[in-house]
Formats: structure tokens, C-alpha cells, sequence
């Protein structure tokens, strides 16, 4: 088992990669063969490659590695497993796409990764309902692909390849939350492995109804909950028309505010955007650079609408007259599947943009939130204080839902550049929460946000929810050490 | 306080109007002497009538009335009548407009009614941020009045003038939620007072920002809890944009699955209908004499679209096309506001219109949300119920949620028709459970949902449940017997 030292020397900017244990964990070779009862022999490995593959996400936290991996093949196993380890005393992480930004998979206590991979079937499609259930391993772009012919898609889109549940665990977004929602939006029931290993149906089993006024919102309770409160086993998800026709573009603004005021203006004359996209100066730079696109060096917006092409010649027509309006210009419109998709292409590679700008650095990424209203000032801020601390950075986000990143490139072998990446962050999260927003619009809190969180809820919200933990996972061993 | 007796009378059908208790409760004069000490004696009565007043919605559940009625004026003494209440195990029980369905607001065990119509004040706008924050007094028409010249509105309409906390307290929706959602997707903030008389924000104080993924939802958990688990005492809603233009029409059909059918193809076709509400043939019969419409006296379809003259065209025209391609006739459209509001205000006197049909008899309204796709099984089904029960029944409901209603019509005095509506209401909700559906779309739990549902999300997630409700209200005495 975990030993509090180990505990205790998790830090927040050691790389990953820096793995000291190289030996196997301190569970026993009862408790290993009594997991490999459960799931077989060839899906439980102590072996130190994996689990230190399993013992970091893409974040800069430092690698913590579990004490064995488990594949199990189905829910029973699950159930079975949480049960055995619960019964025992050893912390539960569940692993998806690995995908995450907060270091939500890092084995802080030591334990058993259950990496729910294994488990990918697409259990269930429903057209004339809009919804469709998927287990754990089903990523978005492999649900996406199954849907192709129904006419249906699934529209949220956090960048990388998540795997569904991942993204209800972590309540993910992304590009298309503007018009389509979050996570929060979309999951219409779960099926949780509780600690204990009983399985609860957060709608009732089988039920995927559009709304309802049942009882307590156990879905929305376990959305976000980055697998505190249980394992997420199957999800059952709302589905959306897959739009008839779709135009992008990019447009240039003289000023942070020009940008934000257009897209204020855009949302207020209800111009159903599907996506609205905030790039600063520094980071269209590199994107030019990187993805070899022609635009201004100028705070930037990238724009994607969805409709007939009726409705799209109205809402492109209304867009240009509000940023002109707004003093925007270089229009460029992609109409064409190809063109579109190397300027979306572009914008998901923002972070190797930002990369490139710094060659041999690694990259850190963080994640506010603000009232709309507040974005500029909080963007000029953020920029002034990039300045003041000499760290290289670019800043790109939804600024539909006032959610943006900075995207920070650091040496990683130099100590003191950490430290100041840090205390930047630290002062972009609380500047966030100066302006009533919130310390982190769809990474979540993982382990890097857990002292942000309380200033953000303040005490009655916290112990709020550390009662609701303790509720439901009594001794601590839901992926202990995160979120609280 | 409240007797054992009296909790255990109180039954499902007795009229309102029918209370027995003509004297003052149980409680101390020196309570209610403290009672007054916190918000005036102006403000605290104990009086019979007022006390009956307050002790019923608009259900048919049993007057039940509490032993004293308060006033506060503000949040903190909201919070000092919960710390008095719950020191001294006094159940209280949140009172907004009464206009709920599900007994609600019923003093099964007696205690305080805390009205909370007196904070009436809509504190905050933030145009910019498509937000509001009002006090729990605040109507959805007195909102919308406050927004009539920002270009903003809050479109969750559940026919009554509820008031909006009261309306997150149920997780209420209404007609225009298949475009613009419920209650659950349009809170982004609530402020509660705790059983104990803390403070809790739900996503921190005063932060009003579109997304988070930072920690657990507890704004998700309160909506919809029907004051089980606390006081609110102020939400921050989402509003949107108004529309630039709007028309409503009515069509029939042949058959309960040519109206589904349309209904389906509607939304897969992306049209962004604001309303779709059916009504069978008998609740179109009973809105044509009371309202004096001239619609055919078959299935039907109630629609509105919102947008601009463009868009309106558009989907105008595309609704007709699918509605004539699966049987659809007698087409109206209602372009002028006042013949907009003739067909509105039918829809919303859909109630009094059933009760038109047995002059002197009282309404008693069932709600039930399947997925889409069951809807025409589950309304044939329902109407050959009616007709083998005996019992006069109209079907009217948000079809693009898969939500309807029914609306019977009964003899208060006839006690033998009383069980078979019971008895029918009950056959339907497990006809919904059976189709993966959910016992109530709308009009929450109260009193006489809560064996439907265990039955709806089974020992599992009735034990999470209860779980936390005893974890936020460990005394129990936060409107005691609803929902659990």
C-alpha cells in the first residue's frame, strides 16, 4: 500500500517522467492474484512500464504510479473489483484516454488503476431519441464515426480523442459548448460503480428520457466528479442533428475588446454560432507559423456556424455586419470541407504552435472562466502580466462562455522558470475569481486546483461538498487526494 | 409541533378546503414569541385561516396545514428562522407562489411556513452576461416585465405565474423547453440557506460565470430538490436573447403517430422549434368550445418558432413540408401577436377547458415523460385506459420532450371515482417506467410520487438518495415526507 511519504512529496511542476519507483507497489501477492480471479491473468499487470504509463495524464504533473493495472472486460468486473479493493483498503483510479490536464489519474495514494479501455462498445443507439449509450472506452471521434450515416453526431469537443466517460468524469467542453452545451448538457443517465462496488443507474436503469423532475440530479452530481464519487461504466448521451451545411472563418480585430464586444453582440442578436474562438496576437503568430496559415498577426477570431445554407447565408451576413460594426476585418470564409478543416486543424494545434516557439520546452496549459463581460479586462491583464514575468505564452479560448487558456512554454529543467509559471498561474486563476468566474471551466480541479477550489465555493461550499464525499465513498478510496 | 397522528393521515386524495384543524399548533408561545423576535411580529401569524391558506397547492392533496406562517424580509432572517427551526426540531417548509401540483408545500408534521414573497427583488442585470439574480418573490412574468427593453427574456414558462425559486425548488420546464431547456439547464448560481441556517453558493458567492468544471455541481443538486435540503434564497438564472420575430400555427392529423412522427422529423431536420405541444382530441374538442378556437377535433399540434423574418421563413416552410408529408392538415398560422396570444392563451387554459367538460367537478393533472419514440404507444395506451376507467380525461403535453399531461375531470364528492383516478394516474406512470420513461417530467415528486420513484430509480439509487438528503437535513426537518 501507499505509504504517507509518498503521499506527501507529490508535487505540482516535477515533469512527468521523473518516476523514482521503479519497483512494483506494496501489494501483497494475495490481493494480486485475488484481481487477476477477477478479470484474468492476462489483464492485471505490476509490471513498472505500465504503471507508469498509468500514472500521469498530459499535464505537467509529476508521474505517480499506481500499484497494478486492471483491464476488466465488463461492468460485473468492475463491480467485483471495487468491492475486493474497497473491502481491502487500496485506493480505486479509473483511467480512460489518459487525456487529462490536472493530473486526475496520478496515484497519489498508491493503488489499483482500473483502466476502463477494455470496455468499448456502443451498447445502444436510439435515432428517434437523439441518444445513444456508450461504455468507457468509446471514444468521442469513434462514437462520431459510428454515427456517420444516422444523420446524428455528438458534439462536444474537448480537442483530444477522449474517451466519453473521460470527458463525463472531467465535465469536458471544448469548441462546440457555445451552441451544443457541456457534458453537464448532454449525459442524460449513468451507470456508476459505487465504491462499495453496488451499481447505481443515476435515472433508474435503462431510462434515457429527455427531462426530468425525479428525485435528487444524481447524473449532474456525478458529472465533474473526476471519479471520486465511483466508477462511470456506461454513459448515456444526448445526440444532436448533424448540420446540414457548415462555413467557418477567421476574422481580425484591432483590440481584445473589438473581439469581445463582436461576440457579445454576435450571442445577443441570437446568431446560433457553433463556435467562437479567441486567439491573441502571440498564439495566431505560431498558429501561422506551425499550420502555415496567412492571417494577421491581431487578436483573432476563428467562427464556425451550422445550419441550411439558407440559414447560414443569414447568419454569416449578420456576423460580418456586427464585427464590422466592431471594426473587425481580413475576412476569410471557409467554405469547403478541406478549408475549414485545416483552419480547424490549426486551432487544435495550437498548443504545438505554442510549442514551436520554443523548441525543446514543454508546454502548460490553464483554464479560467469569467462573466463574458470581463474577458477584456482580464485578457489585457493577463497579458501585461505574461510581460512582467518574462514567460513566453499565447492565449487562445472559447470566448463564447468566457473560457480561455493561456498556454504557457517552459524549460523544464529550470527550476525557477517553474516556480514563476506557478505564481502566474496562481494569479491568473485568482484575477479570474476577483471577476466572479471560476478557476477552471472544463479541466476540472484534479490535484493542481484544490486550494483554488476552496477560495472559489468559499468554506460552506467546500465542506458541502466533502460531506457529499464522505457520503459516498466513506473511506477515502475513490481516486483519493483529488478535487478536495 | 406535529402529532404522529396527523403525519399519518394525511392521504392522497382529500380535497384542499377540507382541513379539520381550525386552532393554532403545537407550537410554544414562547417559540412563536422568538418566531417574531427575527423577522416582526407583522410578519408571523398564526391565525387558522391564514395557516389553511398555506398548507395546499393547487393539487388535490389534502390541506395540511403549518402551525405557524413567517414573513422574512431578507436572507439573514431567513437564516435565523432555519437555525431557530432546526434548533429546536421544527420542520420548515419553503412557501413561494402555491401554485405547485405535487402537494408540495403540504405541513405533513406540522411546523413553520416560511414564505418567501416578500423578497421580491430582482438584484442584479448583467445584460452583457445573459444573467439575473432575484430574490425567491420574483414571478417569471415579473421578470420578464423588468426585461422588456434589454432585448433579454427567461423562457422557461410553466404556464402558471410561478415564482422563480420555487420553480428551480421543483425543476419545472414548460412549453418552451424543447428549444430553450429547464430549470436544470438555466440556474447558474443559488444562493441557500441550509437547514442549520448557514449560507451555502452554490458555485461560490456571487459568481455568475456560463460553465465550470470546478468540483461537484451542487447547483445541480438543489434544483429540483423541493425544498428538502434547503432555503433558496436567491437564484442567478440564464437568460437569452429575445426573439426578433415569432409565429405560432396549429395543424391536425390523422393519428397520435403521424403528430409524433412530425414531431421526430422536426427535430432531426434541426429546425430550432421554440414550442411543440400536443393535444388529443378531446382536449382540442374542450380548448375549441372554451376558447372559441375553430380547429379541427383531432390530434394536434401547437407550434411556435422563433428568429428572424428569414429564419421564421425557413422553418416555416420546412415544418409544413414534413407535417404534409406524414398526414398533416388544416394548417393556421398565427403571425399577428394578438392571434399568437388567442392560440397561447387556449394552450395555457388547456386546464380550464377539461374542466368545462363536467361543469362543477375538480381537475386532477398526472405528468409523465417517455422517450420520444414511446410516445405513441404510451398515448393510444393511456387513451384506451380512459375509456375502459370510465373516466373524462384530456392528453395535452410538450411532445418534443417526450412530456405529457393528463388532465382529469372528477367528482370530489365521489369517493368510488376517486380511486379509479388514483388508480388510473398510478397505471400510467408504471406504463412510463415500463417504456424507460420517468414518473414526472415537470411537476416533481411532493407527496404522491415517492413509492413511483423507488420504482423509477431503484434501491440503489433511492438509498444514494436518501443518503443525501440525510447528509445536508440530518434532523429531517427541511420539508419532511416529499420526494423521499
Amino acid at each position: 500500500m501507499a505509504s504517507l511519504l509518498r503521499a506527501a512529496t507529490w508535487g505540482m511542476f516535477p515533469w512527468r517522467g521523473y518516476c523514482s519507483r521503479g519497483t512494483q507497489g506494496e501489494l501483497s501477492e494475495g490481493f494480486v492474484e485475488a484481481l487477476k480471479a477477477v478479470v484474468g491473468s492476462p489483464h492485471v499487470t505490476t509490471a513498472a512500464v505500465v504503471r507508469e504509463q498509468h500514472g500521469h495524464d498530459e499535464s505537467m504533473h509529476r508521474c505517480q504510479p499506481p500499484d497494478a493495472v486492471v483491464w476488466p472486460q465488463n461492468v460485473e468486473q468492475v463491480s467485483r473489483l471495487a468491492a475486493l479493493c474497497y473491502g481491502q483498503g487500496v485506493p480505486i483510479i479509473p483511467f480512460g484516454s489518459g487525456t487529462g490536464l490536472e493530473g486526475g489519474v496520478c496515484a497519489v495514494q498508491g493503488g489499483v488503476c482500473v483502466n476502463l479501455t477494455h470496455m468499448d462498445r456502443i451498447l445502444e443507439l436510439n435515432p428517434e431519441d437523439f441518444s445513444v449509450v456508450v461504455e468507457p472506452g468509446v471514444t468521442r471521434k469513434a462514437l462520431n464515426s459510428h454515427l456517420r450515416d444516422s444523420g446524428l453526431w455528438f458534439p462536444v469537443d474537448p480537442g483530444a480523442d477522449a474517451s466519453l466517460c473521460g470527458m463525463v468524469a472531467t465535465g469536458a467542453s471544448g469548441t462546440n459548448a457555445v451552441r451544443y452545451g457541456t457534458m453537464r448538457d448532454n449525459v442524460l443517465n449513468l451507470e456508476v460503480v459505487l465504491p462499495g462496488g453496488r451499481l447505481l443507474h443515476t435515472a433508474g436503469p435503462g431510462r434515457h428520457f429527455r427531462k426530468s423532475a425525479a428525485g435528487y440530479n444524481l447524473t449532474g452530481l456525478f458529472v465533474g466528479s473526476e471519479g471520486t464519487l465511483g466508477l462511470i461504466t456506461a454513459a448515456t448521451l444526448r445526440l444532436h442533428p448533424a448540420p446540414e451545411a457548415t462555413v467557418a472563418a477567421t476574422c481580425a480585430f484591432p483590440s481584445v475588446q473589438a473581439a469581445v464586444d463582436s461576440t457579445v453582440h454576435i450571442l445577443q442578436a441570437a446568431v446560433p454560432v457553433a463556435r467562437i474562438e479567441f486567439l491573441d496576437d502571440v498564439m495566431m503568430d505560431a498558429c501561422n507559423r506551425h499550420s502555415k496559415l496567412n492571417c494577421c498577426v491581431a487578436p483573432t477570431l476563428f467562427l464556425e456556424f451550422h445550419g441550411s445554407e439558407q440559414a447560414l447565408a443569414e447568419q454569416v451576413q449578420r456576423t460580418e455586419e456586427i464585427i464590422r460594426h466592431n471594426g473587425g476585418s481580413h475576412f476569410s470564409w471557409a467554405k469547403e470541407a478541406e478549408d475549414r478543416s485545416r483552419l480547424w486543424a490549426a486551432r487544435h494545434n495550437a498548443w504545438y504552435a505554442a510549442l514551436a516557439l520554443r523548441p525543446g520546452c514543454k508546454g502548460y496549459s490553464t483554464d479560467v472562466c469569467v462573466p463574458i463581460s470581463r474577458l477584456p479586462e482580464i485578457l489585457v491583464q493577463t497579458k501585461e502580466d505574461l510581460q512582467a514575468s518574462g514567460l513566453t505564452g499565447t492565449i487562445v479560448g472559447h470566448v463564447g462562455d468566457g473560457n480561455f487558456h493561456c498556454i504557457l512554454v517552459v524549460d523544464p529543467e529550470d527550476h525557477e522558470e517553474l516556480l514563476r509559471v506557478k505564481a502566474f498561474a496562481e494569479q491568473l486563476v485568482r484575477r479570474a475569481l476577483a471577476l466572479r468566474g471560476t478557476c477552471t471551466g472544463e479541466h476540472g480541479i484534479g490535484l493542481g486546483k484544490r486550494q483554488l477550489l476552496q477560495e472559489e465555493v468559499g468554506t460552506v461550499g467546500i465542506e458541502t461538498m466533502r460531506q457529499l464525499k464522505a457520503t459516498l465513498d466513506p473511506r477515502g478510496l475513490m481516486n483519493p487526494g483529488k478535487v478536495l
